[in-house]
């Protein structure tokens, strides 16, 4: 019996290797038949090599080989020979030689899978795809994404064990936690009636590591949001998170500069500039209209509310005697737009709720619009200036709620960077966020609401603004933009536990609710608590980004669906009573069956 | 206002730098006043250093300096002197010099701790100690446990890299998995009635990766089991788990060994010799009573039923008319036992269900005992014989169920190894068993059962047997035995689906059972699976023999309790209605409370 442990993976064999004797072993790819000669193409997730079969030479492999199929696992054993002239194919890594077979042995036949596995054109139905993913990542794309999963994952760990981080698992059976989504619930045997919560972040964990000593953390953390899931999201995902002890935001950030470089140089061979571009919240929504602005394609957003001011328009003056604000931006070349695109731009921004879009040319030397009469000579000289316009321009106006008006815009600024493919893919635009608002205002639970978490320190020279101007005040949270992406966000965290109490107070926590939820960390900050500050990058965004896909399914192993269910598994499933009853739970409601 | 980013940690300065202006922010570990001067040794992870205040030279800081209690958190500035002649302190890596302070920054004050963090000889109620957490870990011990966990898994992940695996995280939310403890249940809020399992290990989805092409994976994974917890035993628990495709159990042996070798240079600095010494199971049983012998000494069981079948005496030849055997083992010098402590063996064996202990010593060159007379000479040499009895030495006899007397004479080797201190701490003694049962015999449930797991493969040399005496199959598995202590296990698995659902028949589960359980799984085996195998290792356990602790807790950062709490946490807890309600679950009984 043929030893089928492999001299050679299947991408491996090279003109070098030529008059060698090997092993292979891997998947019937493809055979043809060539009248007596047959060819196989052997693959393994390195690649596939081609092996010959001569009913000559070798009848009893031959007739092996005769009755094998797609996907049986084989092991060959056989001497690499060059491939005859005009035979060698160049796509393929082993494309200069074959195997020619003297002893082969079946592993496993195979049934006929569900899907073909050796076209990679074939559009399977993902559902199909995710009951036999095992069958799904044979294709080799998910494979290559997970292989830069890796990558990235033990990229980042070296170069934080370089940085004196240390890797610490925090538990995953842990309390329900203040990040605001749902939590999973696990059902306590030993202690009837109580739960523990699968945890949304390690957030608390990290802090109280910090007051421990440990001095620098670092984790790639399973977290859990039992949230109706967007379609980049999932029930579980992970976080590149840390936390390091008497630091400030410029260390972080030169850390995550220091462990992205790697990170690209890894993966793609890039050499990433650093330090990165910085941008304050305010700054950002201005230019951007959002905080985490795509930077490969200019167009940035101008406000023209000294400008519309004086102009006779009275949609936007009707706008700004109501609190709201008119910003445009300049599409360069966008004269060419047709009116028939500017109607699916309005209908576009009006899904957003904005009641209108403006828009002016400039051809010919003048501005030309419908409204451009209720704009003098030297409003327009000013609007081309404020905006940059140049001969072949087109500008967009929203006048509307400033929020509503940055929020049109900026999806209106990405909408047209994609129609003129102003994006390339191939470029990485990072940006730090920083100076965002401490809090928000919650119109619902009329009360301030963090905008990051209660743990976020203020800017400290906003300090003053605490009981007269909260909503005034800016935090040091700090957030890593990367194309359009939130890829991370941290910042530094209160390490005083008066003020952290008083940050509870203007959140206006209940204090039972407080005592019970944070009791215990307001004790745990007043036994002498160093400053601390930390970050958490998104791995699963991350490697989105790295293998260009929008799907977050690509790039994880065993991935839910939108309903968090594992089409394979068939999970989450009924149990049996017994184990209900151990828990002291009861099911309230069972209509849901897979069969 | 003083930056408290620090030069150096409190551990790093020497006499080379001397003369440095540094910064050091740490924790008030002591102070003392001496007339005027004042010392404060300033603590972080890394180490001590005494920094001193001068009342004449900077009254501020002095003043400052005066005021600071234990665990207050301080930055200060100053310039590092050699210590004067006669006030070094060798014990400490920066007892040569100490830091005459400039300027100081009180960071954060703390109250009084609840136990001393200074002084490491005080003994703290392991419950309070685990309340504070945060506070014991600032004593050191566990942190520098935790620095071995890090370093374990860094090596554990760059090692596996360079063999070619990939790590590849498997989901938590997962399926009941076959592994026989009780899963920890997350109700399904998405589909009413329905359940998500903690995984107990990734088995399945490791098998999987396998059968999807991966080649090789691994993952320090987290594993779940609730179940009533032993001593050494946590609700999660942390694997190195792994499988490659186209091996054989030499090819993992191998590679555990390589990293094994890694991971003790790593956190030893020590030399371990490969490859393992390999003992099959029946060898270990006969030598050692156990499968997870400690090879650190000797004292080996020698099966002595063709001599005692000679004896005279009655006590044996009963238990061996009865099916039961006759072992025993020899105590180098043991002659010195008294009678009081071979009593307390008597006592301490029958604690584990045996009826007696007898005993002959080697004295004057004959050996002695109330028993000797059943022995004639001939016998009593073949005795000295078998056991290799010398001068000075004492034996040992148990004669009972072979189960029974294995497991006693296992203990009472163990006991006498400890009490006799023949266990060096600092020798590690590591063993491959190999050639397990493939089943064992439920007598409950009157039924085989796996001795490892379904998937684990038959020896082929056996499978012969399958049908008529299945219980003298071996398997394929391997177990890694470590100082006495199973520190992982693995097998070749099952790569045939025919096999697999043999097996599974063998087990007589039911068709619904098995159709559900594993169908699923049975499935993805018959698309062209390769041969694998695998091993996980346990991490706890790892590293509680490298930092020689018999305490779990002290290895993992945040630990439970034995009654699967937090005591800092106060988890599992109760939670809001609202919660169940969400989740279509009620509790059925809510007795317990944390206050």
């Amino acid at each position: 019996m043929l030893d089928y442990r492999r001299t050679h993976n299947c991408g491996a064999l090279r003109k070098e290797d030529v008059n060698k004797t090997i092993t292979l072993s891997g998947w019937v790819h493809r055979r043809r038949d060539h009248g007596g000669l047959i060819f196989i193409d052997l693959r393994d997730r390195f690649g596939l090599t081609q092996i010959v079969f001569d009913p000559v030479k070798n009848p009893k492999a031959h007739s092996i080989a005769e009755k094998s199929r797609s996907e049986w696992v084989i092991a060959i054993k056989g001497i690499v020979i060059n491939r005859q002239e005009g035979m060698t194919n160049s796509k393929l890594d082993t494309g200069d030689i074959e195997v020619r077979v003297d002893d082969i042995e079946v592993l496993s036949q195979a049934k006929t899978p569900p899907f073909s596995i050796s076209d990679d054109n074939i559009e399977v139905n993902e559902e199909l795809r995710l009951k036999y993913r095992y069958l799904d990542m044979r294709r080799g794309d998910v494979t290559k994404k997970l292989v830069v999963r890796h990558k990235v994952m033990i990229t980042t760990r070296h170069f934080l064990d370089q940085q004196g981080f240390l890797e610490i698992a925090t538990p995953i059976l842990a309390k329900s936690t203040p990040e605001g989504a749902r939590d999973y619930l696990v059902p306590s045997r030993v202690h009837p009636g109580t739960f523990y919560a699968l945890p949304q972040s390690p957030q608390i964990f990290k802090q109280l590591l910090m007051v421990s000593g440990m001095d620098r953390y670092f984790q790639i953390a399973q977290c859990f949001r039992d949230e109706d899931l967007r379609a980049d999201r999932q029930p579980e995902f992970t976080q590149i998170d840390m936390e390091m002890s008497f630091g400030k935001p410029e260390d972080i950030m030169s850390i995550i500069e220091g462990l992205l470089k790697n990170i690209f140089k890894a993966c793609q061979n890039r050499d990433i500039t650093t330090p990165f571009r910085r941008l304050s919240h305010k700054i950002c929504m201005e230019k951007y209209g959002c905080d985490r602005p795509d930077l490969r394609f200019g167009m940035e957003l101008h406000c023209i509310d000294e400008v519309a001011k004086q102009s006779d328009f009275t949609v936007f003056l009707d706008q700004l005697r109501e609190g709201g604000t008119v910003k445009g931006l300049c599409v360069k070349g966008g004269a060419d737009i047709s009116r028939r695109t500017i109607d699916e731009y309005t209908e576009f921004v009006g899904r957003l709720g904005v009641k209108g879009l403006a828009w002016m040319k400039m051809q010919e030397g003048a501005l030309n619009s419908s409204i451009v009469k209720f704009f003098s000579d030297d409003i327009q000289k000013l609007l081309i200036k404020i905006l940059n316009v140049e001969e072949g321009d087109l500008i967009f106006f929203i006048a509307d709620a400033p929020a509503r008006t940055n929020q049109a815009l900026d999806h209106l600024r990405r909408k047209i960077a994609r129609d003129r493919q102003l994006v390339d893919p191939n470029r990485y635009e990072f940006l730090w966020v920083t100076d965002f608002p401490l809090f928000n205002w919650d119109e619902d639970e009329k009360r301030l609401q963090s905008e990051h978490h209660p743990f976020t320190s203020p800017n400290l020279e906003d300090l003053h603004l605490i009981d007269t101007e909260p909503l005034k005040m800016r935090s040091s949270g700090y957030d890593i933009v990367l194309n359009g992406y939130e890829i991370g966000g941290g910042s530094q965290r209160i390490h005083n536990s008066e003020l952290q109490q008083k940050i509870f107070e203007c959140l206006n926590l209940a204090p039972k609710e407080l005592e019970e939820r944070f009791g215990f960390f307001l004790e745990a900050l007043s036994y002498g608590t160093p400053p601390h500050l930390g970050i958490a990058l998104g791995l699963d965004r991350l490697v989105m980004i790295l293998t260009q896909t929008d799907n977050i399914r690509d790039v994880i192993a065993f991935p839910k669906t939108q309903k968090a269910s594992d089409l394979m598994m068939e999970c989450p499933s009924h149990v049996d009573p017994k184990q209900l009853k151990e828990l002291h739970i009861a099911s309230t409601d069972t209509e849901f069956s897979w069969t």
